[in-house]
């Protein structure tokens, strides 16, 4: 197959009349899909019902510390749900804090509190100073922008590569500029690539000199146990980031974050953050303004149904097999329809809920909105950037998660298809 | 019975030494009670355990609205939940927001915003003026006051008398003083007083002309429906103040927070907000960058379980039952063992989860050091000021809830006895 940019102006006319013809068609079956967001599918929620079971009246509500999960109590949560949590982000107990069924809102709270109050010692709250700005690896999590777009930060896009974000770019910014206060960061199974840190990476994160003596990793660690194959070999690892982060002398410079939400019931998980102690202490100290407590009656059901981390990571291949052919079919249709023709490139996560297409240059625009004209959503393009702009609006995120196989292949069809007219479009114009 | 200040000194001198003697022997006893904080009994947990029965894995997950309550939507909660709270609060369906089991969160997230991002239309963000000030109706709940004060407000106590607080003394100031934000309110059965705003006062509050432009009443209507008595002639009602705001042409100046915490679970409840449309609709801005959702699982459980807000009310009849005669314990005490003696006042609330109680002048820290010593934990003397600080060091916040009926007994005859002793103490020195 040639690579289209290549084809003599003639052939590129014929190839669009013919990809137009296909889209027509294809725009007239009434499709209605939904491939936007990172939602799981009705029968991965299936696979947790037996959770609403183990707490039913006649079982006992104590917690092992003997609190009564039913009141008061507990503030950073029950013991057997954190140490599923502890084992899960490898800390200690007092590094760790369960929270409601948002790990969002425990971020944006965090960041909240450094903008308030200051969370790593000695720190002035941000709200003080003339400039806060902070790192985004694109394409990233659009919900991470949006927080530190909101709170007025200045965001500055940092490459993605294989290995993670462009360290020389990171440690040149964050060592010249104090008022980089921050970098949001996917370790594993990143949104939307599907890349994971490498050790490297996840090293320099920890011993880079920062002229903002308050530099905060954001280290939301969403797709820990969500792998899409059973093996080890065939499963991303990631370097414990606190454990580098002692390593190296600065603990405080790091919270982790990470939840249930596609383990169980993404209406009714838990959430988790962890840090050094010193910066749990600050932590504990500003939340106990704010709440008595979370909701330990779920963090109990969660305990008793999973059993341990082991029980955990056990449930985790279900959603594996649910999703590995969703993704494989995602995959497919790209290495078939798209490969060798130089209108797009794309990644081949090993876990986590995205897959990254980027489409030929000045073309992501145009493929969403050919989509989407057709009756299938895509994530919005450019919304992995910052600001929602994407500079050479290229990257579309792919979720495949939500859809059933059938429409999902559907979807994807037309999606290749759409990709292709852009291309040849764009092609045609380019002179 | 003679008032004690009016005793010749040689019979306070013998009135003391027998106080004593008793205080000794009843130290002797070894107690160890908790009165400190308003937290439900076992046995009101007891009563609202079939909720834990009716979503097992064999329920529909459906909500009304045919949302999968297990997945991500309904991003302001689900209709048949937020139908019982809209009855509650008396607002409509656009008016309210469902949260997650704590409404203390909910304001400090809520004074958070107004902090960093402005609320109501056209607001500054707080966090950028130089002087915030905040109304504390006092004795008050301390929990209210730690939350502005940890924001940095300078917090002005307001007198509170048997309508409300002082209203004049608000309006003097809210007129006045274009740094007064707000103002912190427990309508209905305040803590501590178990006093309710006559409507007077809640047309007073909807109707005073701030300086500050953004002013917010910070309505925690915590007690909505704890009622003590089951007829409606021994309830205090409560006028709606979003209507009131209304009708004087400004529904923008209240948020309504209320939750279940004491009617199904204080670790599982459901948290609720309310406010103007206006409001409202840049509330859900704000919030939708912080989550996707609260957990909708939890909010089904509430509904099925109650079923309508008439629902809810009869279940709260069997509250009143195991609460009434704790409350009736701890009044016929303070009857029996202080009336007449001039050493002390205390209110007689209709409902809500504590009693004030007014030591002599001076004797608050002292009262609750001799019961702390004797076995008997009292909420901190001052806790109910703003700072933790009683001008007059009188008010004590009685807690009787949590105690079984025979322990309450106990240790409100040893409270009663260290309320009569601190006063000996105090009359012998007054020279």
């Amino acid at each position: 197959m040639a690579r289209y940019s290549a084809l003599p102006q003639k052939e590129l006319e014929a190839l669009h009349r013919e990809l137009r013809a296909r889209y027509e068609s294809r725009k007239g079956m009434g499709l209605k899909l939904d491939m936007s967001r990172g939602k799981p599918a009705t029968d991965q929620l299936d696979i947790v019902m037996g959770m609403l079971d183990v707490l039913r009246s006649d079982a006992s509500l104590f917690a092992a510390d003997g609190i009564d999960c039913r009141n008061y109590g507990d503030f950073d949560g029950i013991p057997e749900c954190k140490t599923i949590f502890c084992d899960m982000l490898g800390v200690s107990f007092d590094e760790l804090f369960l929270c409601g069924n948002s790990s969002l809102a425990v971020m944006y709270d965090a960041i909240g509190k450094m903008m308030l109050h200051g969370v790593r010692p000695g720190a002035e709250p941000w709200c003080k100073l003339k400039e806060i700005k902070f790192l985004c690896p694109s394409p990233g999590y659009d919900r991470h922008f949006a927080i530190t777009e909101r709170f007025g930060f200045e965001l500055i896009p940092i490459e993605m590569g294989a290995d993670g974000p462009n360290m020389d770019q990171v440690e040149r910014l964050v060592a010249g500029d104090p008022s980089i206060k921050g970098i949001w960061c996917v370790p594993l199974y990143s949104n939307p690539t599907g890349v994971s840190y490498s050790d490297e990476t996840v090293r320099r994160l920890a011993r880079m000199r920062t002229a903002a003596s308050d530099f905060m990793i954001m280290w939301d660690n969403a797709y820990a146990i969500h792998h899409l194959y059973d093996e080890e070999k065939d499963q991303d690892r990631l370097l414990n980031i606190l454990a580098e982060c002692k390593k190296a002398g600065d603990p405080d410079r790091v919270m982790m974050f990470t939840s249930t939400s596609k383990v169980s019931f993404p209406g009714g998980g838990i959430a988790a953050f962890a840090c050094s102690k010193n910066v749990m202490k600050r932590m504990k100290k500003l939340l106990s303004i704010q709440t008595i407590g979370f909701d330990k009656l779920n963090m109990l059901r969660h305990a008793r149904y999973f059993g341990d981390y082991a029980g955990m990571r056990e449930h985790m291949k279900k959603h594996a097999a649910l999703l590995r052919p969703k993704f494989e079919t995602v995959l497919n249709a790209f290495e078939t329809e798209l490969a060798g023709k130089g209108v797009a490139e794309w990644t081949n996560p090993h876990g986590g809920y995205f897959i990254s297409l980027d489409v030929m240059d000045g073309c992501a625009k145009r493929v969403v909105q050919l989509c989407k004209d057709a009756g299938v959503s895509l994530t919005s393009a450019g919304a992995t950037y910052p600001y929602g702009v994407d500079p050479r609006d290229r990257n579309i995120r792919i979720a495949p998660t939500y859809p059933p196989i059938e429409e999902l292949e559907q979807a994807v069809s037309l999606l290749c298809l759409c990709v292709e007219l852009a291309a040849v479009e764009k092609l045609l114009h380019r002179k």
